[in-house]
């Protein structure tokens, strides 16, 4: 039996916390399945005294989290702080600088600066795990670096963020509004008091940069993600997805394209045979789109402090086994940046729904506009007046602007764009027009 | 860079020249992803003249795999011949003894010879990597093994077996019998001509049974699965299943009980709305319930020649990585012999479905013999005369027997089979009792 490996843990919030059981609790199994023994040794947090409902008397204490990663007893610092700069980023180049390998949940940190940390780690030959960075008990990580090691990826899609699929599952199921659905979100601790950075999909892109870089080959570039979140979903959209055969998902996409690496994060209509379509609620899931073969799709619990925690000792176990994985499934010096493909160049199909004013030749204007962008039409529906309107709340009164929902055929976010921007300039439409892009399975 | 990994391989069928593709085509993909090259030097199958399109010319040809595996130049030893015992155990031990790797596609080899071959392995300081041998392309075994290696397994349970889904998938959705769907299924290569070991059951159980030592952390039993088919499952059960909320899937579940391990593959009633009602087709898909937390669900396709061969060439990738994961997930020493649960006492609900005979008293007998074993209804459902019956097929003239559905609260196996022989003696019904197990989500 070889020596046990000594963990210093920065940060006692719930997954901190979680792991510092998971690890009491499944001592025995966790030293079968690694062939030595696990031991926390040091532990850093913002308040010593807190009241907390683990014991931390037998670890060595740090104020510091950077200090405990050049100091402490460990062959192995887990940063469970958070933040993209700050400490959580000092910990990672310290325990680098002194050899040691890191384990971390920090996607944003991951986001901004993953290639950079990786080459760190590289040079200093050591890890650095991060399977707890996306879809939490899920994973993903290992599927993409390990799993499917030999096969070429063509497209990689999820849904990365259980706040905005428990929100939208609620508004589909309960015709509420977004707004309604946030509020309970709030309460309920789905959400945070500012949701901003989940609900307008920056959390999703996030953790899309790191699948794509894993899945591409590239460098990990958040910048380069397109991001649209789903405040401006409506009842009304979900309503007409429904009748299309679609639902609406909050997807992370990243797909080989002729331009390059499209990574984009938007509301997206999934057929509703589809895997992912079935995922409801707070749970997460991400799908493989492989090179010769049917897709793969892992589902599973996104967030959480067990499923969170049960992640980061799964790479705790990696190194304790002595495996020495690239962080990015390659040497960071084959990693390429990944040429960003134009969103405006983006091809596919668009569902588009307008309020159309009622008057003689407005049908006319939109179709026209729409030909002068060679955009086909799969679908049209139009509803009159006395029938009931998708949303329920659209007025019904002679005169008032009637909903028109057309799917395209694949065209191009450009075409789409401009064909809008022209009925708009035509003034046969009142207000904004919505657009949600469509992802077929492949 | 390393040496290059040399791979002897066995068996030149479908996925063995899959695997040759692959290796060629993703090269460069496989030597960034395992910081080497992995090179194919010797091959070994039956005809060494056999039209093939790959190029073999290349390769140090044997006649005996047994002989390569233990004179070719090689670090590990592909297995893809098949068979429980033979030249396909014989090669495993002969690389064994040579102290080389041995990746392996053959469930059957495994499910009968697991713990004694990862004994060998052990003993030689080598591995044995059989991602292939369970769910093809889905990561499962390395989910199992080491994305949740702190996790305490409580159920694992899935669609092991393409055919029968497809057979199910078949007579769902277009209302027809076993036997036109399996007739199809042999047309389209679903189905071998002898479709027993699939259609029976036995396939399953094979993969359940690793999975299940896996998840379990015991040694691999096959003989400890209770196995049962689809063969005697009817559009009318399908029919009525839909009605109640549930789908019909043939499900291999190991689960930890009071009892020690169960193990069993039998047709099953799960939850429309659970992940694993929705994979229809050949797809396979994988749940697995962890203490803490939401299930993980896997999907994806569970056979096919470019599914298998990425499994291997991910296993491949572990041993030219230099990862030496014991074949079970821990030592084989610390392996238990599972208590095997005996099927009687199995607890849960029960779909039942009879034939009663039409007088009056028939209903009064079949709901005492149920009352006596203390088994409570969740519903009863009778078809009257007149009325449609679930599955069309039913006389419909006065005097004959009435379809009677039954959906039991948990009771025990025993319970059941006692109840059901008790109304069989008491000539209430005609024929056999339909007898569907339910199976809940956590």
């Amino acid at each position: 039996m070889s020596e046990p490996l000594k963990i210093a843990l920065a940060g006692l919030g719930t997954v901190g916390a979680g792991l510092v059981k998971l690890l009491a609790s499944q001592a025995g199994l966790l030293e079968a399945r690694c062939g030595r023994r696990l031991v926390v040794t040091a532990v850093a947090a913002r308040d010593r005294h807190k009241q907390r409902d683990i014991d931390i008397s037998k670890f060595a204490w740090f104020d510091d989290p950077v200090e405990m990663a050049k100091s402490a007893e460990a062959d192995v610092v887990v940063e469970l702080i958070g933040g993209a700069d700050g400490p959580a980023k000092a910990l990672a180049e310290a325990a680098f600088a002194k050899k040691r390998h890191v384990v971390t949940a920090n996607k944003a940190m991951l986001a901004h600066h993953g290639a950079a940390l990786a080459a760190a780690a590289e040079r200093a030959g050591v890890t650095m795990g991060y399977e707890a960075a996306v879809a939490g008990g899920i994973p993903i990580v290992k599927a993409l670096r390990e799993g499917l090691a030999g096969n070429k990826i063509q497209r990689v899609y999820g849904i990365l963020n259980g706040t905005c699929n428990y929100i939208l599952t609620r508004m589909e199921l309960e015709k509420l509004s977004f707004a309604d659905c946030l509020k309970d979100a709030q309460r309920l601790g789905y959400a945070e008091a500012d949701p901003t950075f989940d609900v307008e999909g920056f959390d999703t892109a996030q953790k899309l940069a790191i699948l794509a870089s894993l899945a591409f080959g590239t460098k990990v570039e958040a910048d380069a993600v397109y991001v649209e979140g789903i405040s401006s979903i409506t009842p009304a959209d979900l309503e007409a997805a429904d009748e299309l055969g679609y639902r609406v998902k909050l997807l992370g996409v990243a797909v080989r394209t002729a331009q390059g690496i499209e990574q984009r994060v938007h509301p997206t209509m999934v057929p509703k045979d589809s895997a992912i379509a079935q995922v409801m609620g707070v749970t997460n899931a991400v799908t493989l789109d492989v090179e010769g073969f049917p897709p793969v799709t892992l589902v599973g619990p996104g967030a959480g402090g067990a499923a969170t925690a049960s992640a980061v000792v799964a790479d705790i176990g990696d190194v304790a086994r002595g495996h020495r994985l690239a962080p990015f499934g390659r040497a960071t010096g084959q990693l390429t940046v990944a040429g960003k493909a134009p969103m405006q160049r983006h091809e596919g199909g668009y569902y588009i729904r307008l309020l159309a004013v009622d008057r003689p030749g407005t049908a006319a204007t939109i179709a026209t506009r729409l030909a002068e962008q060679q955009i086909s039409l799969e679908s049209i529906v139009q509803r009159h007046r006395g029938m009931p309107p998708a949303g329920g709340q659209d007025a019904r009164a002679a005169g008032a602007p009637v909903p028109v929902i057309l799917i395209t055929y694949a065209t191009t976010e450009d075409a789409v764009r401009r064909a809008l921007a022209a009925v708009k300039a035509d003034q046969v439409i009142s207000g904004e027009p919505q657009l949600i892009r469509i992802e077929k399975n492949r």
